[in-house]
């Protein structure tokens, strides 16, 4: 079924009629495709839910085009990102295109799903602002951490489940709940992965975030638990490229007070929630499973 | 009756309720507000044309803002854009959140109307990616930078004129015709203001597209008419910040062949077009008409 959601996606490039767009979007790693993974089992295969996927997979695309060249990230999905082959403002340009195209197709659905998908797009734009600015000093906060990871990563998830149970005739808020906490752990996960995993693994440096200067959830966490000599040494850290060893105090802390064993504890009780909101469909409880397992 | 599009746009920004947005957008020039007075003299005063000509002007301001940081302009309407008093990525990201809240918004319209925007807008994008294909070499195809710039500039003014009078009941193909040429007009005459006007009146460096690389209609006329070894100084000097001295003998050259004389006259055949597509609507004939009388 997923091919057909990939081919969907290349008919609504080729409509575009633009040869670099389509060149450029060629050079793009598709991914997991999750997203589009989750309204196929939520809605089964239809013209309609095809279209619906491989929209929210435009939608993605763009917001990680643009992610990268806020970021400055040089890879994505192990290969170089578009802003890093060709330039920033290619990568914000192809973005802008494959936004707008994703917007052109959705009105072409009920109002009540193409609004729970554009503000959804909407949030997730105000959670990439939410972003930078929280990495540009220490936040220790974890409630204000959990709000924009919400907003940033999650919503377009929560969106999706939702919107394909719309499309479905099924319960949309239990799918919603299921689609907000299947993205938190994802996230919390992806946060775990940046501390635990090697640059191979990853496609990416590892402790890479805290040294763009985002706090995620096991350096809150970590930071709780310190002594206050310690916790001005984790400050100090903060936004630098470390050296390993520092790297090493930071992992070697984190073991110490069971940091990244508390944000696995909060992915495992927010997976075990949306679980319980779905009763018991063996698909999505698979998709949720395997997510939670990349880690360990 | 534009301030109350203004209240409206403001409203619209407090929903999105992110202070940064609301403290950003605030330090933005609204601008002429083209395509709301658009709207609102087509489609007349209620709750719904006001709504619309809001959303047009956040697509409007979004497509600026990524504009501004794709061309590293340091000016928009004589005022430090955002790009040069925060930074590339702020504009990229208050971009992404106003095209965002604008589809929000856009999909509580009809679908025809809500398609008819939306497809606006990728038109709009791919013409900006156009835009920047075409200043990389000396484009002396006046065909090419016409579909580029119907693309770029005239699509969303085209989309205001129609979805408005698609909202009043009237005819959309004719006031199609009439923004479509507008649009055109108006930015043939922004390409002769750069090259006839000084530095304090335009708000920006004069002579500044062809130096971006940008070979406007005049300099592609000029192309024409020129002999081979003067063709050649001028493919030489493109791309390149010049001295007043070789910005004299491009002004000069103009004179001679009348290429600026013939950019103009083009403006105004589609500026008549328009005027003819409209029936006599006085309001219509007067916005064009001062859109043509701010070059001469």
């Amino acid at each position: 079924m997923i091919e057909q959601v990939e081919s969907d996606i290349q008919n609504l490039i080729d409509q575009i009629g633009y040869s670099d767009v389509t060149r450029l979007f060629d050079s793009l790693s598709g991914g997991k495709r999750l997203r589009a993974k989750l309204v196929l089992k939520i809605a089964a295969s239809s013209s309609k839910s095809l279209r619906l996927a491989a929209i929210i997979e435009l939608i993605h695309a763009a917001s990680l085009l643009h992610d990268d060249v806020i970021d400055d990230a040089a890879l994505r999905r192990g290969v170089p990102s578009v802003n890093a082959t060709e330039d920033s403002k290619t990568a914000v340009m192809l973005g802008d295109v494959l936004y707008s195209k994703a917007f052109s197709e959705l009105v072409h659905f009920s109002s009540s799903i193409a609004s729970c998908i554009a503000d959804s797009v909407t949030a997730l734009s105000v959670g990439e602002m939410m972003d930078v600015t929280m990495a540009k000093t220490f936040n220790s906060d974890a409630d204000a951490y959990m709000k924009m990871l919400y907003l940033k990563t999650a919503t377009l998830i929560e969106a999706s489940a939702k919107s394909a149970a719309m499309l479905a005739g099924k319960d949309a808020e239990s799918y919603g709940i299921y689609g907000k906490n299947l993205g938190l752990s994802f996230q919390i996960i992806d946060d775990i992965l940046d501390i635990v995993s090697d640059e191979a693994t990853l496609g990416k440096p590892a402790m890479n975030d805290f040294a763009e200067g985002k706090c995620t959830l096991p350096y809150i966490y970590l930071y709780e638990s310190l002594s206050s000599s310690d916790k001005e040494r984790l400050q100090a850290y903060h936004g630098t490229v470390l050296t390993s060893r520092q790297n090493e105090w930071i992992r070697s802390k984190m073991e110490e007070y069971g940091s990244i064993d508390k944000a696995y504890c909060l992915a495992r009780s927010l997976s075990d929630e949306a679980i319980k909101s779905i009763d018991g469909d063996a698909e999505l409880i698979a998709i949720i499973e395997a997510m939670m397992k990349r880690s360990y």
